[in-house]
């Protein structure tokens, strides 16, 4: 059976650096702390187990000392092609306190360049309309530039 | 980092069959419909994808022509000793319209019985409290009781 999503927000663009060096990007975690955050926000620490049910943990900083831990865990891992994570788990398959998304993205190579779409998935339309007034759009795309950027520079 | 899990329910028995049998009922769809519900209640119908994300689907039936769909995948399967299960995703990793709970269902053969330990884990207590009313207790301990009569007639 194929069911398709609801509640989910998209990102889909071409981005103009191989898809091998986004997926590193992704999937290094001293490369993810350098573009994961927009500016002036920062990733201060970063732990990713690449394997399904693996931890995927992040704590992002703010300028004016805000301080938010990211949990969650790898779900799926298609290397250079796709990756799945969710906070809704830890590590061991232990809900975590609040199931607020999954992140599927997806890395097509076209020539030099990669289509890169990356979908966050709610349970609801209330989360939705939550990460949507959070700035999900500006915020993933200026998080695009910044992936976009450190992967040609590889 | 180890996190423990809160928001948990747990049903924690010795059954009288050997963990092989009763592994082979958890995961042969014809085997579960014959006991994964309390009777009178039934399954009429049950799909398992035994792999990280592949479907685990049934429908419950009750004796007044109620009908349940549950949807969700398993996440984590070592063979004859463990099983992870959710209601919280639909193959493909999509969200479902509501995270319930995650299933951690564990087998330690002892001799000739089984320590079979299960634990459903919820998102927040309010879940829990909402599984509990629905008799998980009874619930679960009766599946059990129909679990260990189908595993010892093998």
């Amino acid at each position: 059976m194929t069911h398709e999503p609801k509640h989910m927000l998209v990102l889909d663009r071409v981005l103009d650096a191989p898809a091998a060096k986004l997926w590193r990007c992704w999937t290094e975690s001293e490369l993810l702390k350098q573009w994961f955050c927009p500016k002036p926000w920062f990733v201060s620490e970063a732990r990713l187990d690449l394997r399904p049910g693996g931890e995927f943990y992040s704590v992002m900083n703010g300028p004016d000392g805000e301080r938010f831990e990211n949990f969650g865990v790898f779900l799926e891992i298609e290397p250079e092609r796709r990756l799945v994570t969710t906070d809704a788990f830890l590590p061991g398959w232990i809900p975590t306190e609040r199931a607020f998304m999954a992140a599927h993205v997806r890395f097509e190579p076209q020539g030099d360049k990669t289509h890169y779409v990356a979908r966050a998935m709610h349970w609801n339309d209330e989360t939705l309309k939550q990460h949507e007034q959070m700035g999900f759009h500006q915020g993933w795309n200026m998080a695009a530039d910044q992936l976009e950027a450190l992967a040609r520079s590889l």
